[in-house]
């Protein structure tokens, strides 16, 4: 018995969530929830080619120079929380599930990201969370100034190509 | 003994590491190195106000308009990595251990950076993490084009001050 214990506490201690938070200048979360929720306003920070369906058990398909990754919309709250699950793509991801948390703070509407359910810290992990960052910083940057970095457009964090 | 191993677990399971990676186009890790092991280093890229001693065993003093915090340098390894305890600061940060584990790739320094020990996934977690990619970003630009963004001119992720 204390070894199957043992195993599930070392699997839980290894496991590790992305978390990020970032501040969009706005009135409320309203055109941030719309640019989580909505085809179009994905494709404005996340990659350009963004396609499928955004509503609730619908999947959009997010295509890169380097592949793709199919998202099941799980859970819409309107100007509050988009939920999904990774179903196909990177092998690391598939059984993932990202949230977007939305609340106001004063001028800013706040964005709580987590990816999470990931099964080890590994290297391809560490690019994830740098990448996300810098596409959080896009969708600040379309909600504020209408204009976001989406790939291939997006900034690099490893390389002229990642 | 079951109750006591049910509590490790679940407090094992919440713990979170903030990861990131970045490569910096440089023909060795030595730059690299240089701006994570000296004073002037440091200072070019994370906190304009970076004091102390930055050899093993030292304390160097980062200082911020919010606050400061204090890193006990643990590990130097010439090229190699970078290891530090935050001494005093933030209280969540307090206890906490960041790394950084160079490596080439080609044409390419990597970065893969660890800031571990976070007893609970907070808000301020996650503001720390998204903060941590743009740091790492301007300690990307420092070495590639000689200009990094410490602070006070820092990249803001959540206001018009943090």
């Amino acid at each position: 018995m204390r070894v199957s214990w043992q195993a599930t506490l070392e699997g839980g201690a290894r496991m590790v969530d992305i978390l990020h938070k970032v501040g969009v200048e706005a009135p409320s979360p309203d055109r941030v929830y719309d640019a989580l929720s909505t085809i179009d306003g994905l494709a404005g920070w996340w990659t350009t080619d963004t396609r499928g369906r955004s509503s609730v058990d619908g999947v959009i398909k997010f295509t890169f120079d380097s592949g793709f990754v199919d998202m099941k919309v799980l859970e819409l709250q309107p100007g509050k929380r988009v939920l999904w699950l990774a179903v196909d793509g990177p092998e690391e991801w598939v059984g993932t599930k990202i949230s977007f948390d939305l609340k106001q703070d004063g001028d800013y509407a706040t964005v709580l990201f987590k990816h999470q359910g990931w099964r080890e810290p590994t290297e391809f992990m560490h690019h994830c969370s740098t990448k996300w960052a810098a596409f959080l910083m896009s969708l600040k940057s379309l909600v504020e100034t209408g204009k976001g970095a989406p790939h291939p457009n997006d900034i690099h964090v490893i390389n002229s190509k990642h």
